[in-house]
């Protein structure tokens, strides 16, 4: 690792938008929907931002209006794109969703396909500006789009590792981009790389073959890859936590659900937060309460202020 | 009945317009409304119509923009108006609703008096048209306006009657538009013709005067009037299908309300799906289903797509 | 007239709920309406209550949200109610509006019949609390619904006649509501007892059938009934003052409309204002300022600060 | 007290405006909120006004739009308004509210100083048009601002008093705006005048040090200053209601929060609505209702129509 | 021609979503988007099929609700879909508008590739549906879209002239998706068959290289490809309409714009109005006046009642 | 000035919140208003940093939710905000707006008193980051607000002088905040130091008693106080610019006005972009289009894409 590096977190991954139904109205039917910026890593980035810490997001987008609108809303919270790519044309990644009341399931629509992002290859990745950082931030979604995609993020972890950049992955496996076993091939050179690896305990079974109880799973991760924790969500049970000083296991409150894409990122970054104040323990509770706030609010991107959680401003921490 | 008619289901009723406060507002202060278009006899069409039949609305509206807006909303989920009256001038039917969030209850303002449907009689109806079809829908609330749709509506069932097409009668009885035994002496000798019969516990006592348990009453209800079905919503419990083949009882779980208006209407509709498929039991299941998810989003029509209650499609049904 | 009587104006009108369209839409797919409380008299009643004169307005309304939906309009800015009517039940008078950008013409949907103010006769009025006033204002709206209305505003202004009270009146024929020969029948006895009278020079032509140029037309009108005061609006041109000191003519400026409803009543209203401050000549320039400022904002009620015309405050005047 | 004085209720204290982020959304990235007039006093008043009572409210609030929007509301229920103080100039009290879904907490963010209201003096209010009343109601929070608003309070309390006037005291203790022990030191005399004290039994701990468990607290409040009336709330268990015809408990059932704010205000009207017929064991059931239902619409002054808590009107009741 | 077809119009193109940003907020920043249905082809259909015509429309579009969103918009004024394909999967084509209030000008970004429409070929289409018609009419914007597209419009046209089927051809010129050479390579021998050519003086020039004066244009297009009619928009001067009885001008007035999609498709369905009552010449004049209409209301689907253009009903027609 | 200075541009000012009633809509009666961040010195920052120049914006705010709402305005456009003060507790300056559709007057009521900035001194701001730049851009409303801030603007010029950075001043003057000859004590010295001076015809009359023809007042200012360029707006007529190269006079076209704020600091925006480019002859006019397309959309900050205004990008430009 570089001495000093400016930023605690950077990452990489595909900007997108989301196309919202409003609430008691069916996509169907609907006259207007809200819309919102989204990106599972630049969510993460963006949390940690307004927690104190010194992110950057990298990517791939399109020029224009709708490149620019999902980079301002995570400029907006002080997400640092001094390596973003914008390319000559070519279109935004989108979905629709209808939220669903319940008993009626979400319905999402993904369009995702055929954007820039897909066919952005490493040589055209500002790699010095992404790696001045304490962690480099990875996940399955960004490997699992192309092959070109894999091999950056493959790239982007090989490079950390030699350079002694904490590697933190988020497994977070998507059946509808690629199967278990595809998964499996890419992320397990990168997992075995991860200081700290979130994997829950259904993508341990569908990615790794890790059956059991859940604790076990958690800790059979740990054993496999090596990392210095894991960390396992688990529906409304656990999540658990798993690392040199043992195992911990919390408990999860369901709360109502006004918004729910962003919840598992803010939980990611929470805890990273925790990791980067030297308590990855106390992260794991903060990664629930951020999660929890997370659904209260409409957008991917979680908006926080540091005292909501309690939790020490990264400017604040001792070290 | 015809061979091959045209449509799986015709049916009367009178189209209005539905002006609804929005959530967390009261009337006396409201700014703004959302409208929306309502009848119950072109909601149980509307639905049908969705999951794959062919089926077709008679009314008789005024002639304009508030006409045309009731019919644009079930024409554009492909119910058939070709046999739609449209009288020059006359007031549209009208209901102004405050829904009341719990424990507030909903408030409800009627406006339908002095409308054209009120007293348009048999002869303008063009019933070669209405009886091209299986199914003849009839509801007690039509039967209840005045003395001429009473009638409009007992020379339907007997000219179905008469012609084999199968009689699907709804009492839905409205206490705010006649009484019990005025329901009783316009809608039995309805019921007594028809093939399906939809008729609650609690219509059971006051039209019919039949007491006694749930399970009794549907029993009841068949015995005294010997349709091939009856079918009875209980409030939460229930409902109950009484049959040739027995007597079958579902569990209903509560679910939260968006909007309320048409669940009944997509209860019977999707039970008459079912009813078309050849398993009605199956259809009482999907009634529930469909009533549930009718009040999760705003509007008298529920619109719904046929994957979402796992149904077989109309067109799809091997008979 | 009484002694220090508590009031400056009196007035007797329907009050209604407008529901219009937003701009862009069509009513034949809306969702959504603005909704508004309407009655031209009180519009008067309420404009003059903001500049700071005492009114009150009589009418006759269903018990219940709708009707005192409108009665809080017009006590939010002041207007006193102590003479109100209420009905057991009754349906409201609604109307709906599509306000049609240009070129496209405003639709209107009238539903202002079987309402309760229809039937309300001479003897259910509290006319001791009603004639308690400087002014009483009547229009020939409320004397066109029924021959019930028309003998109320009639006995109205026989009786106010008598106690010496000023009478202004605003003819407002119209054409949906009456015919010219019916209304000049109703209207003429009114007219000669009227102090103010507004009529419009189309009205003039089309209800007393005086023809000629439009200064002409003004002063034949009061030449015919023994004005004190006639006050002709002429679309584009005009208005026309026309009294003992003379003939006034002025200038209008077309502005950009917002909404259109309650613009000649605001007119009415601060010409009123004038009068009641010794200054009729004046009051017509606040009576164009006021129904300019009526159509940039939207509702039938125009909503007013004093000093927005300039003009002295009711309670500030000398006299 | 007067013979048959003008008012049931005459209140002071200061008008405020309240902005409220949507549903869903963070005050950090709003783009638009919700705007409604505030006060808790008033809140009272306007209650009881739409109950049938006869009610004034002064204040002191800066001339032009914000004062006037605050007045509007309040007159719009009926609230008499004669005693009203407008002043050149000055700032209107605000404040922000995000209401936050649970778990989240709300934030309030206050900005009410520098206001003309808490400047204004004894010398100037109205006090004989303000005691034309059977009750005055005070509270707490208007005590609390400044030493000329305690002033203010206790010369209307003495004064009441000596005219024999019904005190009404709402102790509302807000840590935010001042200590127990001033709160104790201001409000003790005046508690001691109050025919109907209402005071919870966190107030009484905070203000007055009375400790025990909460029916204890209730009725050693009552011996200690000697009302023949002490209602306390006590969060979700009570409230309590202490007479002269000895103790009373009530249940409290938690409802859905749309919009928090004015619910203790609508406990507190139907409550002194229940004194003023007599029945003050009534009034607190009354009061229950109409806090449940406050809490179900948006705005601090609940709207509500006399037949929805099935209560006498003001006008019906036998005295 | 058949005896007696069902249509009087058919025609295929591919329906489209437009997102479009609110009045006065930027793309860039904004969080609600307007969503409407959009297809130049069935926008003629469904403005004609509110004229009274019978008309149907063909497209291929993916399963599910995006696919349905589109469908139920011109179902809803009563547009055939007997000859629609859905296709598993696939995306919707969309597009992005902010309209720019001027002088800022309009920014349309299209996203519409890789759709199922683009490689649905001739042997999918329903073509004995799509021929039982007295006109088809096509449209330069399909043939553009992929030469599979090119192709079925070609098939279509060279089909129905052999079945005696009318042609009607919009040349509608869109650089962005193909080059003036291209476009003429593909619509020349469409143009050749077709009775009334659509073709506007700059798309003359643009696709067929006739230069000249606006009416020599007309003229010089009638006399190349020999249609019995031709009609020429050209920005705000013209229309112009070249047929058998000589060349007719009329004169376009500007008018305020709200919405802008769907004009140009509302002149070409009026116009066609009248040519199918026989009548193109005042068909031209319905059409200035419906596209004059479009702009003021939103949506891509112009919604018009037919007494808004004083034109007969097509039932009302004597042929 | 520094070697190679971070940044382009730093400036000073108070951010504020306004509060804007809806279109048609009054104050008086409004239920929501849109919410925007708002600072005449960030706005300028702002439209630079969307030009692709580097900014960075001091303030001084207070902590929590409504300091961080205007900070993430401006920080999503990439302003630089190291230098930015936050203090805890006091109150946000904010300004409540309605716009008012033509010919009524827009109102404005200010509430920016009492706040944090208006006492934060010179010794707490953070020099040498703000003078790590090109330019320094102060403006007369910071210097008006209170002697602190007078004292801050004036050491920051002195410093920056000093520092041989090159001064921008707008003068700007508000009569609201201080009187002419105030104005002239305190700006005068400011503006001799100034590289570049906005000062309109009227600003210069009204603090510099400079009179005469515009052309005349503009060189008249450049004479006096021997800036590089004078820039001179005059309402419709001009803009003016005087220069080394002599004098220029531009021509206004004035536009329809969807909302007003924001428009003079885009026209000084897009001016010292034209600096900055070596050629502020093109900034003027740069400025005149920015300006332009500022009054067309909603919010302060102008959201402009820098290919709106056919202006080289910062990073473009030769030097």
């Amino acid at each position: 690792m570089m001495n000093n590096p400016t930023f605690d977190l950077s990452t990489i991954g595909e900007g997108q938008i989301r196309l919202t139904v409003n609430r008691g109205e069916r996509l169907m039917s609907a006259r207007s929907v809200r819309m919102n910026p989204a990106c599972s890593e630049a969510n993460v980035a963006g949390l940690l931002s307004q927690l104190g810490r010194k992110t950057q997001w990298s990517s791939s987008l399109p020029d224009g209006d709708l490149g620019e609108y999902v980079l301002s809303e995570y400029r907006s919270v002080g997400v640092n794109m001094d390596a973003m790519i914008r390319k000559p044309g070519g279109r935004m990644a989108l979905y629709f969703m209808e939220p669903g009341e319940a008993p009626m399931p979400a319905n999402v629509i993904y369009d995702r396909e055929w954007t820039p992002f897909r066919a952005t290859g490493i040589e055209e990745y500002d790699w010095d500006t992404i790696f001045d950082t304490k962690i480099l931030f990875l996940t399955g979604i960004t490997a699992a789009l192309t092959d070109t995609t894999a091999q950056v993020v493959r790239y982007a972890a090989d490079e950390a590792h030699k350079r002694g950049i904490d590697i933190v992955l988020d497994v977070n496996f998507r059946s509808k981009l690629w199967d278990g076993e595809h998964a499996r091939r890419v992320l397990e050179p990168i997992a075995k790389m991860a200081k700290v690896l979130f994997c829950s305990i259904s993508d341990a079974r569908k990615v790794f073959g890790i059956e059991g109880s859940a604790p076990d799973v958690c800790k059979a991760i740990r054993a496999r890859f090596g990392n210095e924790y894991v960390v396992s969500t688990n529906h409304l049970d656990g999540p658990y936590l798993c690392g040199p000083n043992g195992f911990t296991s919390y408990v999860t409150t369901p709360v109502p659900i006004v918004d729910r894409p962003g919840a598992g990122d803010s939980f990611v970054s929470a805890t990273i937060h925790g990791y980067l104040s030297g308590d990855i323990k106390q992260g794991v509770a903060w990664g629930q309460k951020a999660s929890e706030f997370a659904i209260t609010h409409m957008g991917d991107l979680t908006r926080i202020r540091p005292d909501e959680l309690h939790i020490p401003l990264g400017s604040d921490i001792n070290r």
